[in-house]
């Protein structure tokens, strides 16, 4: 079995406003040296197939479902279990 | 400035809905080797504090707002910029 980490960022520039909204109640809490939050994600998938096909089988998941090029970032580890 | 990255994961044995929608979708798709799907989440957040505060300031913005110690689990990275 492998495990697959996929990591999706927004891309810089990107409005995120859902960080922008941690960031507010952050501050609001009392936290006023935050300066900004940024919120990613990271899908982990468990695939049983060998290390070479994992990567383009994944690389073609991101394609497919996981990641909108127009404002995502993302890194691929894959790693055995 | 410093940045800290938070990830925050469910706790195993916690349900994931949105990891098994997307393990269906991506079976659906013809991924079959995919077993199983697990999201986390990852706030980076920037901040203006020396690396002892932010550590300390970090941990209370965890318990305060970013997790929940029923169902999560996380880590945190400090790092300077």
């Amino acid at each position: 079995m492998l495990k697959a980490t996929v990591v999706v960022r927004l891309k810089e520039g990107v409005d995120d406003p859902e960080g922008k909204t941690i960031r507010h109640s952050l501050n609001l809490l009392g936290f006023e040296s935050v300066r900004d939050v940024r919120v990613a994600r990271v899908y982990e998938v468990i695939l049983d197939s060998s290390p070479e096909d994992a990567r383009r089988e994944v690389e073609e998941m991101v394609r497919k479902l996981l990641v909108n090029p127009v404002i995502h970032d993302y890194e691929v580890r894959v790693e055995e279990l």
